[in-house]
């Protein structure tokens, strides 16, 4: 793996091509107080947006994207976005996500790494980047840097609050947080409280990490080209896609296939599952940051909406609008069953509930995948909402 | 985690006290030829043996060990077993494999760590210990040298061969390279040829130990103590173990619960689930070769009955004796499926098979769990076979 020349972090950092990035910066007058107890001042948020909002401020829709996700959900790679939106598919005129008729929103999230105040940004106090000073987020404090942006653009009320995983917690935080800025909420492949074993695979990545000497702490970002902490974060990164995918289709996608024949055995030749495991695990480090995979997987362990609410019932008694859950059948790291346990909350206090189920083999990862049964669920749900509010 | 008194490997060694351990040396006349290319030479097997071979020879039975453990299937803690046996339950006079009825008879693989030839051993070519120039060993090469030990113990023809998981491994290679020596299997919990998933799983665990700088390109046996691959090798096991339990398990276990309050919170504040995970990674380490691991868990990957033999199913059609497959309801890792495929392959040439599922929510180690299920099972199939071979 040639990861000679890259910097210690992938992390877009102020001076580089900002792309589509727009920026809001969070009121300067006073520190933002985190939930866990941190304290950040000088925030920026990086968001794009897509269509146009309308008159009545009535066609806004918030994308929330997962633990690796950005602001870029659609469009191509250009300068400053070195791939391509991660739900292009579904963002665009004619599209799920029409933006003919529906104004797009999606911001980088706290702690984040492309564009938004995360650990490689520079500290105020010192113009040095944050590193291990940064403090720990939670999914709340995403939300309420998004609360700032949808604020900024003059967005009263969210048609829908979208988003797949992690994007899925701050879609059921913003139903609990701010009932009255939501019209409707997607939570897709999501969960209302962290499980054990997703904490345990959550914890496994961070260990990975934190086992490379280059990740010194978390302050590697002086280190020279090649040597930040790559082999950590992408040993994160292939334990994690593994619980991404399927059985099913690692065995009809890779089966026993060898990169090297076997004549001879040794410990470090590849299956061709291995091969794809390092490209996923190459590919994040040229775009992620270490300190940022840590911050954001410790937060969806620590996602749990009913902390300090008196639990997940009562959290979600809170919530007031028609909510689609999506799940994916061959889902094993957020199973359907716990898109019924978000129904059965909401259900039992009222709220319309409706639950589609992709018919996909790709496991967790079919919310990027299966863009047709996806977007056919979004467009139908936003058509459903907009008519609903006109009644 | 307090490692710093830890010496560089946890395998039994030459001079430490041998407990139960017996010993047999493999022809030093010739090379050991592995499947993959590599030679030893002065195989040492360490073995264990629980009642007494009848004067028929026909009473005998081989059990085979899964990745981590080792030759101590029963009896208790003492000098040179720092655990209890594995399937201490299962073995013993009235139990299971009644020691009253059977002899049973269990060997640490080759490459393993607890007595028999590994890459802790001293190498007779220069006394140190093998390290990086252990060669690879297959399933193949391990039957191979148990072969050796049964006609030290005089043991023409076992009554049966019994393993979980890597001990399945080696119960289908029994059946296929040496079906005159056996007159049934009980292949549990395994795969005629590990999956994709099974591989990807197996290569994030060693790229952890890869990643410790301690593990020093397998050569760090004369590190100082604390100073040995224990974080990698820690972390490896952290992440088998999850793919070892269920989400049901830990969920009911562990659920959210954390080992400090949730008053502010921190990076590495941990969840019980990630002390569990924790305790599991640091007892291994106590007992285990990082080299061992390595070199077992690409054994595994390597497991493939069909190699160079036309294909699983035409390996499978050279089983000629009834097997008796158990499989886990809840085993994610190697799920009922793929018993059901051993199954196929053998009922398609006419091998008498049964198939018994545990009824477990433990996940893949429920055969090392639920000792009733997989006793009564193992208990019919011996009578069974002794029955049929009367007749």
């Amino acid at each position: 793996m040639a990861r000679t020349h890259l910097p210690a972090t992938g992390a877009w950092r102020p001076g580089d091509p900002p792309g589509r990035r727009q920026f809001a910066h969070l009121a300067t007058d006073r520190p933002f107080v985190l939930e866990g107890g941190g304290i950040l001042r000088d925030i920026t948020v990086a968001y794009e947006t897509w269509g146009a909002l309308d008159a009545a401020g009535a066609n806004a829709v918030l994308v929330c994207h997962a633990l690796t996700g950005d602001s870029h959900v659609a469009g191509g790679v250009c300068p400053g976005h070195p791939g391509v939106g991660w739900w292009d598919g579904l963002v665009g005129p004619g599209r799920a996500l029409d933006t003919d008729r529906y104004f797009v929103v999606c911001a980088n999230v706290l702690g984040g790494c492309q564009g938004t105040t995360g650990p490689a940004s520079p500290d105020p106090d010192t113009g040095e980047p944050y590193g291990s000073r940064f403090p720990v987020v939670s999914i709340r404090d995403m939300v309420r840097t998004q609360v700032a942006v949808a604020n900024h653009l003059g967005v009263d009320r969210w048609l829908a609050v979208i988003g797949g995983s992690m994007g899925g917690m701050q879609v059921l935080e913003w139903g609990v947080m701010f009932p009255e800025r939501v019209r409707s909420l997607v939570p897709i492949a999501t969960v209302a409280a962290a499980t054990a074993q997703q904490i345990a695979f959550g914890a496994v990545g961070r260990r990975a990490i934190r086992l490379d000497p280059n990740w010194r702490g978390g302050d590697y970002y002086d280190a020279p080209p090649g040597e930040g902490p790559h082999a950590g974060l992408a040993l994160a990164r292939m334990i994690a896609q593994i619980t991404y995918r399927s059985d099913d289709v690692f065995s009809d996608r890779f089966g026993r296939e060898v990169v090297e024949p076997l004549d001879g055995f040794s410990l470090w030749q590849r299956f061709q599952v291995e091969r794809y495991l390092d490209y996923h695990g190459d590919k994040l480090v040229n775009r992620f940051d270490a300190n940022s995979y840590l911050l954001l997987s410790k937060a969806m362990d620590l996602h749990d909406v009913g902390r300090g609410r008196g639990g997940v019932e009562a959290a979600l008694a809170r919530v007031r609008v028609p909510t689609l859950s999506i799940g994916i059948r061959s889902d094993t790291l957020y199973p359907p069953y716990q898109q019924h346990q978000i129904g059965a909350a909401l259900e039992a206090n009222g709220v319309p509930w409706r639950y589609v189920e992709i018919d996909s083999a790709h496991g967790h990862d079919a919310f990027l995948i299966d863009l047709d049964q996806v977007g056919a669920a979004l467009a139908e749900h936003l058509a459903e909402t907009e008519k609903a509010d006109e009644r």
